[in-house]
């Protein structure tokens, strides 16, 4: 093969992210230069953020149109120019959303072939140690607190649900409809779940966190967030680790009424964080999160879609909520 | 004198407040019982919280109607049935607005006279130690940071800032209008001051932080907590002591745009504090207020009013912005 397919961030989105957004191009197939490793890709993660990197300069810089779409990856070694790498070796990187990526040697993580693909890209990956680090680090849950946690079927919320619950919390998820409500609870063991678009938020948050919430992993911001600040206990913390609520929008909401005055009467703390502040931590979360799965204390849910060409219609998805677990695609 | 004249908190504000949500009443003189202290109330703290507390339940109860209005202040004990406290002692509680008031002993601090009785009730109690907690325990600035405080030209501002400048820092205020702007330079020493009226807040703030805004001391919440999550830098912190420019009003606004992107994207910490999270260490503080004090390294303005039946006034013109450092009333 010569050539290597690219999806190009080609058009700004004004409101919701679509296929209209990317074109498919096909581009020569990269050569590595000295210290450089050839990658061929075979799982791209579909992550929120992407459609913040769209919007605007975030912890990273902001994706420009004709770009090559920016994503994680996991994929084999082709060939090398780098000491460490050789043909066949798992790694993973920031390979951007196309077939083939030629990248330094440091911009790349090696991995042992024991756990799943799908795993390494997933829980063991960026997506599980945001949760782990997020919920344990920021959040600091104590054993009989109640953690509530948003966006509790996707790809973070369920890994940050279950840490909760293995520290002794009692856990809270919110989600979109029945099914997903009944699935993080009968599949994951939440100990209830709220559907944040059901008829009286407030309510169906009070009747599942009668103790009040001490910890609230945010995923989402915006309706939410304000209603958690009204049920957070004195000295309740807020791990921010995102905002799907406002990312697939051209004009955000303003931050939730209560900020900063629930701040200041109960004395919260809400922070945001990136998991990359504890990368020097790693290898203490990887090995948590790796014995928690192997011993089926945690489970992992993904689901990948198949074909290259199908990412720019599964990042869509993915606001739609049609997701549950971590979402990939296989290229 | 046998009766005893109170300020009672009559009508709730359903926008600023004023005399009209006062009415004066003449009460009986009030009997200490066993354990309490009768207190000659001498000076009256006007602080921007009381607006919230008649509003709804914030760190402390709601006020209702027909309540003694509430407010911290210093006086003398006229008698005493309580061991440890002798007529002519000066102390400070929580005396209400009214000029007498029979308190349990363990409700009041007593007081040595070395110090002026205003900043007794100022910049050596809750005013200082307000600033004190809030600055280097949730702000926790290093020399070198740039440290913005709302609110700089009022009583808590105006410490934390001069604290600021003592840890080593580059300290900029915000208050309304040029008077006050020059004044927290040429009087409190802030490296710079931002008319928060002014045309443009973020370029004036961009000016003054020209390298971006490590701690936020946040004194007013809205559109100045909006322009300081933009200037903010990677892992800034918020520390939340108050909101008042959403406390006069029956509809405050939403929180500012940017919560909670701006707290991912930057690891910002927003932190809201009640300095009474701080009680077991204000020996410490008040020791380290006092000497700064003392050798002139901080100033703390007062402007008291005199006479009693002014409370209501004095309060309305604190949310006109028309004091510089503590207002009291005199009793």
């Amino acid at each position: 093969m010569s050539t290597n397919r690219q999806w190009i961030y080609a058009r700004k989105p004004s409101g919701e992210v679509g296929p209209e957004n990317f074109d498919l191009r096909e581009a020569a197939m990269p050569e590595p230069r000295d210290g450089e490793v050839l990658v061929k890709t075979t799982l791209l993660s579909l992550d929120p953020a992407s459609r913040a990197w769209m919007q605007g300069a975030t912890y990273r810089s902001q994706l420009n149109p004709g770009d090559v779409m920016a994503g994680w990856g996991l994929g084999e070694v082709v060939s090398s120019k780098a000491s460490g790498f050789s043909p066949g070796d798992l790694v993973s990187g920031e390979f951007g959303w196309q077939q083939y990526a030629a990248l330094p040697a440091r911009a790349l993580a090696k991995h042992d072939k024991k756990h799943k693909p799908e795993h390494i890209l997933g829980a063991l990956g960026i997506t599980g140690l945001t949760a782990y680090f997020g919920l344990l680090d920021v959040g600091k849950p104590r054993p009989g607190e109640t953690v509530l946690v948003s966006g509790a079927a996707g790809a973070v919320g369920s890994i940050a649900g279950q840490i909760a619950k293995l520290m002794g919390c009692r856990t809270v998820g919110t989600t979109r409809g029945a099914d997903k409500c009944r699935w993080i609870v009968d599949e994951l063991g939440f100990d209830a779940a709220v559907d944040y678009q059901g008829e009286n938020l407030d309510k169906a948050l009070k009747a599942a966190c009668p103790n009040g919430l001490d910890v609230y992993f945010d995923n989402t911001g915006g309706a939410v967030l304000e209603a958690a600040l009204r049920r957070m206990n004195v000295f309740g913390r807020v791990a921010c680790c995102g905002a799907i609520s406002q990312y697939n929008t051209a004009s955000p909401s303003p931050g939730p009424f209560g900020v900063p005055g629930f701040l200041v009467t109960k004395r919260i703390r809400m922070e945001g964080f990136v998991v990359m502040d504890f990368y020097n931590r790693r290898a203490q979360a990887e090995a948590a999160l790796a014995r928690w799965l192997d011993e089926g204390r945690i489970k992992a849910p993904v689901e990948i879609v198949e074909g290259f060409e199908k990412m720019p219609g599964a990042l869509a998805g993915m606001f739609a909520g049609k997701n549950r677990g971590k979402l990939m695609v296989r290229v």
